[in-house]
């Protein structure tokens, strides 16, 4: 089966008549280019409210079956798109994720992942907003596959990907928000991309399974004023199973780019490089664990004395 | 804590003599400008025997404590290096192991690793020549850190680098033998390095600790004459925990390069991105699996009906 990705990299518009019609021209626009499913970045209707900590942006928050979806839904049905973003939800007072939705070409809710791991640091308090999700790692069903979706933070964890994987997914989905602090050097901004970048493409190796990234851009001032606010850095893309890019990073604003995935190339890049045959999942139990406080002492030369602690 | 690294990358001389007066130079300038750790690649004392399943190269296997080991030792200690790499372990009849060896500056053995993820594909026969370890993921104390040794093919499991580092490596290093098929063309021999550099580099990321890799290089023929054998292609890295090259990748043979890592860079690392705090460990039962056959339904738009099949 072969499926045509969009990826949409939008910058936040406070103008909200202005911000949905971008939103709507792309996908639109994304559609005519062939586009069977959308990727759109993190809390695509919102600013990026989790610069600091206030109590105001509780007042965005919505129930899953909400304005947001509804909106989405429409979307969906009118341009024949799957499509996947986050949404704030409000599930019950006082409790609130980031949510990613994935809505079917016929304005169906095809399912829901509730963002496993929250980041907390300066700019990004995610953890005040954010209860961790409780869903697990469960691909989602769609007429374009079963697609593993992940949220921003999850994508520095190869866990999450794996669990993905393993669970089936055609492919890795990452809408995304994560930017340059203004006041860091060159240098540093180079190295975080670098980093962001290649973190998940390996994914997509290790797993033999493509991966698309949708993330912010464009420049978000924090309304505390105590931080210089984020560089949204774009760059979002579409690896292939071997981590070969099949749509580049880029730095443009309000972009969308349009490419294919075949399961093939999946198929044959695991043949290939047969990594789930070798897994070792009887020695993995410590993976299950926070650390492994006492490291083994320093052993001599009378072999065997390493303790077998797998 | 500094420690500074080398990695020696030689090509295998058939003549035994000029092959290991080669090494010892090779660990002799390593030592002068500075090394305290010296990593060559794997099963360095032989000849690339898995490019096919024969009889013959059982006989170059040793017990642990056998001329290549004594040879290590004495290396070890004349240069004041620690030193690792892999050897051809005959642990008795009919069981044999891939096992990198860690010697200590005084010539004692520090500690052993048994490959634990065993490649099998045509030119690297390995299942049929290496029992896959037995030891599991424990890093070895050494003078210089705690050493997340891990073997060549272990580099394509996110599983093995998490494990060493859970359990307090300082460095995770990887003795390996890749290279290319000579019958590939160069955008496939492209394609399967950059997946190699960035599979480990990813290493380095999500787990905010630094990655060394010493590969072979040169031209081994296939002895059976099945296939045009295998142009080993070096490129070993030293790379510091963001994943930024501290030695970088080249392809020269003979290769010796020394730069120093920092305990410092991964403790700030990890406190500015600090995936560790943040791993859903409650959610990850089923890395411990295969494949989780049953994937979900595809469910409808009456939410929740999502399994919490975590």
């Amino acid at each position: 089966m072969k499926r045509c990705v969009a990826v949409i990299e939008t910058a936040w518009e406070p103008d909200a008549d202005t911000h949905l019609a971008m939103l709507e021209a792309a996908l639109r626009e994304a559609r005519t280019r062939g586009a069977e499913l959308a990727l759109l970045p993190e809390l695509v209707f919102l600013p990026y409210f989790c610069q600091n900590p206030s109590r105001e942006p509780f007042a965005w928050a919505e129930p899953l079956e909400g304005p947001s979806l509804e909106r989405l839904a429409r979307w969906a049905k009118t341009f024949g798109l799957v499509i996947v973003t986050t949404i704030f939800e409000r599930r019950t007072a006082g409790l609130y994720h980031n949510t990613a939705v994935v809505l079917e070409t016929d304005g169906t809710l095809a399912g829901i992942y509730r963002k496993m791991h929250i980041p907390d640091d300066p700019g990004y308090f995610e953890k005040y907003y954010f209860t961790p999700g409780d869903l697990g790692f469960v691909p989602i069903e769609t007429s374009v596959g079963r697609l593993g979706v992940l949220v921003c933070w999850d994508q520095w964890f190869p866990e999450a990907a794996r669990l993905m994987a393993l669970a089936g997914a055609h492919l890795l989905l990452y809408p995304t928000a994560i930017g340059w602090n203004p006041a860091d050097p060159q240098s540093t901004r180079e190295q975080e991309l670098d980093a962001w970048l290649t973190v998940q493409r390996a994914h997509a190796i290790a797993n033999g399974c493509p991966v698309v990234t949708a993330n912010r851009c464009g420049f978000e001032a924090d309304s505390s004023g105590r931080t210089p606010g984020i560089q949204f850095w774009g760059h979002g893309f579409l690896s292939g199973p071997m981590g070969e890019y099949l749509i580049a990073p880029e730095h443009t604003q309000n972009r969308i780019a349009v490419a294919e995935v075949d399961d093939l190339a999946m198929e044959r890049t695991r043949q290939a490089w047969p990594f789930l045959r070798d897994r070792r999942i009887e020695a993995y139990q410590n993976l299950l664990t926070r650390a492994r406080e006492s490291p083994p002492g320093r052993i001599g030369p009378n072999f065997p004395k390493v303790p077998d602690s797998r």
